[in-house]
């Protein structure tokens, strides 16, 4: 028997003879020919009656003939042009919601810092409303309202010099705007690719959970009992070096379920959260039907 | 001889007669009247004809008879308004130099935090732009520019996705631009308030000098010597505690006569800078004429 084998790879399709010799070929010029490989295949079938497919021996065959330079060069190329299009497909959600996660933590620094600088720097001005307010926010926003006491013990700047602190105040005022269009941003990303996991863990905790784990992908492989402790990485290694206690929760501390109950059932209520998320991220990783709001009015009725 | 006594403290002027009783008295209302006490003085002197201020053993007794509980309260209202006063006077131009020059270094901080962010996060779409523009500021107009390449290995995001990062982007600008101004506002508080460091250090180096003193007057304590070590203290003391070299400089390194010079004669250059820099805080403290463009020009002289 003499067969013809029909051989496709990311350069092209091939027709081999007899004696493993390319007696036709059909050269990829760009990515969409190689992903529709399957139509030229069909194209040289219907030209060669004798067509089939290498196996065992026969692919060893011909795999080796690829392996001359003048293919070499080509191989190269092509690769890198597939590697580039997987780098540029590899990019999701997962990512998105790292980066938005990352930046609302460095948000949150920024603005402590020159809330900070702004503290001292205005009590030049006005000393006593540093004191009077703690709440940063609202402390940046009375500056601008001028309310300084009349026997304030802040000297009384002028313009030029008052002028750099209104500056940097302004610029204050705007981050912590960025921070909550950044915060919007982030809710609709979870609700809207992983509404199961949002509705039950909420926001944060959710976004915090995807972002330490890397990927949902691999929030969904972590056991109940890890997805409990995430957030607490920190005393759980002292709890194992040490004879310390082991901790019980991490970010879920910050669940309003917990938040509102006593501290002795805390440990107990996470647990529970845990397994919902848990069934909620595989829910989410396979693209099941929303039954978050489920998972949660069970935690709820339970515990409060 | 019956003397009367007349008395002033920050309560107000006391007519006692020679058993240590008062007899007339005028308190003030406010702190200029405080301010100007002569006048009141001068009007009972007009009145009284024996009147003479305390001394010795008598200053005592008139002391000792504010000691009543009467007077305490009074004292310590008059002493807080004052102490407030003074507060307030004591802010001087050495704070607002103090704080700006703390604000730059700060916001320097903040923007190479958010720079990075923005390198990470702007790398999904563009991840090529990052490895080629390693200046921020660059970096960070080249992102508004949207120059991506054909073949980029990043993603195409979707305007929702992309959005978030322009944002910080501009407000990563808006920094950049901020952190120019307060450089603005710093020099121009330099070349009014201490011409003569100015001229002789430049901006960035006096202020940083002022900020490390504390004050002007700290500064101008310092010995030629410790001027010349400003900004080296932890190697100075790493020296001390050690046996590593001793530090030629700190903030002086950044003076554009060192930065120009070989480096053998780093050290010397160092030390006739901080030696002019002595003077010409000295003149700057005393209010004395503009001295400074002859002195830098003597060192520019000599080492260029």
């Amino acid at each position: 028997m003499h067969n013809k084998y029909i051989f496709s790879n990311i350069i092209g399709t091939f027709v081999f003879n007899e004696h493993f010799n390319i007696i036709k070929s059909k050269l990829f010029t760009n990515k969409e020919q190689y992903n529709n490989k399957e139509k030229f295949e069909k194209e040289f079938l219907k030209k060669y009656s004798d067509l089939k497919k290498p196996e065992g021996k026969e692919l060893k065959r011909i795999l080796n003939s690829f392996k001359s330079n003048e293919f070499h060069k080509e191989f190269r190329k092509k690769n890198i042009e597939l590697s580039k299009k997987l780098v540029k497909e590899s990019v999701n959600d997962d990512n998105f919601v790292i980066q938005t996660v990352s930046n609302i933590e460095e948000l949150d620094k920024v603005i402590n810092m020159l809330v900070k600088r702004l503290r001292e720097w205005f009590s030049l001005n006005n000393p006593e409303l540093s004191h009077e307010i703690f709440d940063n926010e609202e402390f940046i926003n009375q500056i601008n309202k001028k309310t300084k006491k009349k026997d304030s013990m802040g000297a009384d700047l002028k313009k030029s010099d008052l002028e750099p602190i209104l500056k940097l105040t302004k610029q204050v005022q705007e981050l912590f705007e960025l921070r909550k269009k950044q915060n919007e941003y982030l809710e609709k990303l979870m609700k809207s690719n992983y509404p199961n996991l949002q509705a039950v863990a909420g926001t944060n905790i959710a976004a915090k959970m995807l972002a330490r784990a890397g990927s949902l992908r691999r929030l969904m492989e972590f056991p109940s009992s890890t997805i409990q402790l995430l957030g607490a990485e920190k005393s759980f290694f002292r709890h194992l070096k040490t004879q310390s206690r082991s901790p019980k929760y991490g970010y879920l501390l910050q669940h309003p379920i917990i938040a509102q109950a006593k501290k002795s059932i805390h440990g107990k209520i996470a647990r529970a959260i845990a397994s919902k998320i848990s069934i909620a991220v595989k829910v989410d990783y396979f693209k099941g039907k929303f039954v978050g709001d489920k998972l949660r009015k069970g935690l709820e009725e339970k515990f409060q």
